[in-house]
């Protein structure tokens, strides 16, 4: 498991058994059950315990945004910055041949039908800025362009704070060709 | 000295004392006298050995632009990018009033009359995306904007490569903001 290595390992199962066995019971049973109680948002495919994910359900978000996401985490990610009031479409992962994933493989097909039906005037594609997430981008772009519908691609650039000395070449070239009108 | 502890010290010292006299001769020859040999660009500031740096006295740069930074380092940042081909002006500095900079202590006098003599079309403000270096941005852009001359900044956002998930909630606010049209 991700950041869960032997030492951890040992140490999360010693204090297991330092518990009583109802401990260990009910926490077997909330992970056995995981599958059963959370499952994709039947709109946009991100986690919910319900029909509908909780952005899906919101009578405040703007339905006429749709931001394309590799992952349901990465949804938690957007949320936290409060800068986005839209809603949210999750990929399931992004197209990499070598590794047997095309368009079939991801939740594109729903995408572009929830774009026919529910008018969507703004598609904002924040897939990883990677060589797959970019490749995605576009393929999702062209799919889906020539619409009257504005596809946006999240910006590049320095991190906030940042310093210049600690960013690469390709991120300062970015940012560089990325600049924006002041004052 | 930055990145120089007491180890490593003590370890160039035994590297200094293990060489023969001539060479720690030569090497103090090249520290005391690197102040007589390095000089600021006589136009930008940044550091030279002529009366001129490399990027001044090139015919090839594009006069009509002037890139603003703080140090002499982010000069060699922005030239590895080999995305910019203007020219650099070199602040010293960025405004802080409660460490006693002031606009007076930084080159902005000398910016302000390069841009009156050299007619510059584009400014872009390379300050670092800091409290301090955007404030200075924007102390900037008020005393030379109202011109015939667009002042810009360098992008804020994911850095390339990068992963959504390890990025922090300013800088998705801003990715957000600054996103750019796509296909």
């Amino acid at each position: 498991m991700p950041g869960v290595g032997k030492k951890s390992a040992t140490r999360m199962a010693y204090y297991i058994l330092a518990q009583d066995r109802g401990f260990a019971r009910s926490l077997a049973d909330e992970i056995g059950g995981l599958h059963e109680r959370i499952r994709p948002c039947s709109v946009c495919a991100n986690y919910t315990e319900g029909e509908l994910c909780e952005v899906c359900a919101s009578p405040r978000r703007d339905r006429g945004a749709i931001c394309v996401v590799e992952h349901p985490q990465d949804i938690a990610v957007l949320e936290a910055s409060g800068e986005y009031q839209g809603t949210y479409h999750v990929l399931g992962g992004v197209i990499a041949p070598i590794d047997g994933v095309g368009p079939q493989q991801l939740n594109i097909a729903s995408l572009q039908s929830r774009v026919e039906k529910e008018g969507t005037r703004e598609l904002i594609i924040a897939t990883n800025p990677t060589v797959d997430g970019d490749a995605t981008a576009l393929y999702i772009a062209r799919l889906l362009g020539g619409r009257k519908i504005t596809i946006t691609r999240l910006a590049l650039g320095l991190p906030v704070g940042g310093d210049l000395e600690y960013a690469d070449r390709l991120t300062i070239a970015r940012s560089l060709r990325g600049r924006v009108p002041l004052g």
